[in-house]
């Protein structure tokens, strides 16, 4: 159970960079911006929370986007494996924007009614099947930006989720092949605009979903071997402080190696595709009675190992 | 109306490279590949069913996609013109492989129940607002590629649609402002699998509509003002040389202005965002008993001045 007074401490003071700086060997690789660099880099995050470390100036042949980074396979991932056993300059987390750590991906494939505990909160019986549904890409932003309330809609929610990072191209992927054809995990807001999604559009949720903004991602893709078991993190929701969702990931329904296994019966994934697993139960609009984001909010999403996105309402 | 026995035979005529050569200044942009080049290029097509001018060899400065390309906006669309006023070197049909003429879109937007009469023989009024889902950009193939049927579905069906194709980037965009943010148009086949729409996924129709080779394009993205009235072209869906689909575009409920207004409410557009426009009546699922697409049947979607793609079924 995380301490929602003690983890905003500690939010607060690792962003104020006042936290000592702890050294990590877990790959946590990040998009980011510094005012010294002349567009989007490839760093890596120090430890969750700590600085970064600019990939691109250690080894300037790497790509400067994720995509391409995870395209390129073992190639790159072993010259970001070298970056982390050598002694390199860390930027300070004061002096850099994270990006979200995959922007522009083919696709943003997201899994409704996945925790078992969500769907009983919903009254509705648990999916024999997988629900799929999309965002467009064009709605992903980082991990601290911020998250704006359309004029169009009045019901918008919280969603914390695990999302899952391909790392190589597949079809047809069997689920037992399936975490072969991830790079890693990060953290996702599954921002939902319910007015949209449950009741217009023809009950298609993807508008309701996909207003620019709704998917904020990050701060860093925690690389699959670097996180113990991605099916048993704590994952956590506050808004303004309050823990609203918490639950653990071992309550989905399907795990990462069945819905890869399932979504590539359709399709073929690539890297820097993105899957939001789904959300846990304490979501605003199944309150008696319903609660709604309203500007001013700040809506924090943790999971465990992974980290920390904190996005405020505008 | 178009003959279909004729049309058919233009068809072939045109593909075979026996029909002569007609020089046209509508500018209709394609990708291609060539034997002799290396990867994909940007070229024009030399009107309907005409050969290829190699638009990079024209300009070695250009982009050699199409979405790179739009995002120039003038600056490119400057030297198209520039080689269609020339007298170039034209590829013979027969030595290119057309490719979708935009590739890896941000989005594919789709609008679904948006021509009067194809509401009609569904029985559902016509509705009031559009109805949006998507497809994901890893559907699209070329205009004359092969579309497999999955063994995941017993109810592939056939949808001959219109398709905008955006050139400007855009949020919040007036119906009045709408076609400075198109770049052009082009034939859409928007393949679907019934029962994957209808009954299973929730009922939400993403998975039905998005199976790899769903979304043939093409062959040319024809410029906006190539196109005499976008919305008064003859469309039709021919399957095995019999007429599936007749109508025309200005049967359409939402008009591309609307569509780009209304969904433009929800996200920022990009160069190189498609719309899929919604289909006319015709289709197979709705036919008495129903008929579904099967293997080694050939499907062509064809729209007046923006030309045909032909698709087998494998």
């Amino acid at each position: 159970m995380l301490v929602s007074g003690r983890r905003r401490l500690l939010t607060a003071l690792l962003q104020a960079q006042k936290w000592p700086f702890q050294p990590s060997r877990d790959m946590r690789l990040v998009q980011f911006q510094a005012p010294h660099l002349v567009g989007p880099h490839l760093g890596l995050e120090t430890g969750n929370g700590g600085g970064v470390i600019n990939l691109n100036a250690f080894d300037p042949t790497l790509p400067k986007t994720m995509t391409q980074f995870l395209e390129q396979g073992e190639a790159t991932l072993s010259v970001a494996r070298r970056a982390l056993a050598a002694q390199l300059p860390v930027l300070p987390r004061s002096e850099v924007t994270f990006l979200a750590p995959v922007t522009r991906p083919d696709k943003v494939v997201c899994v409704g009614m996945n925790y078992a505990d969500h769907c009983k909160e919903q009254n509705v019986p648990v999916p024999k099947e997988p629900i799929i549904f999309s965002k467009f890409a064009s709605s992903i932003v980082g991990p601290y930006d911020e998250v704006v309330l359309p004029p169009e809609s009045q019901e918008v929610d919280w969603e914390a989720e695990l999302a899952v990072v391909i790392g190589k191209k597949g079809k047809h992927i069997k689920a037992t092949d399936a975490m072969a054809h991830v790079a890693g995990f990060t953290v996702a807001h599954d921002v939902s605009a319910r007015d949209w999604q449950m009741r217009r559009n023809g009950k298609q949720w993807l508008l309701g979903k996909t207003f620019d903004t709704f998917c904020p991602l990050g701060p860093a893709l925690v690389t699959k071997d670097s996180v113990a078991d991605p099916h048993n993190l704590k994952i956590c929701c506050r808004v303004n402080g309050e823990v609203v969702q918490s639950s653990n990931t071992n309550q989905m329904v399907f795990k990462t190696e069945d819905l890869i296994a399932w979504v590539s019966q359709f399709v073929t994934f690539y890297p820097g595709d993105v899957i939001l697993t789904g959300t846990p139960p304490g979501v605003g609009v199944f309150r008696k009675p319903p609660v709604f984001l309203k500007k001013g909010d700040e809506v924090q999403c943790e999971i465990e190992e992974l980290g920390v996105i904190i996005n405020k309402v505008v």
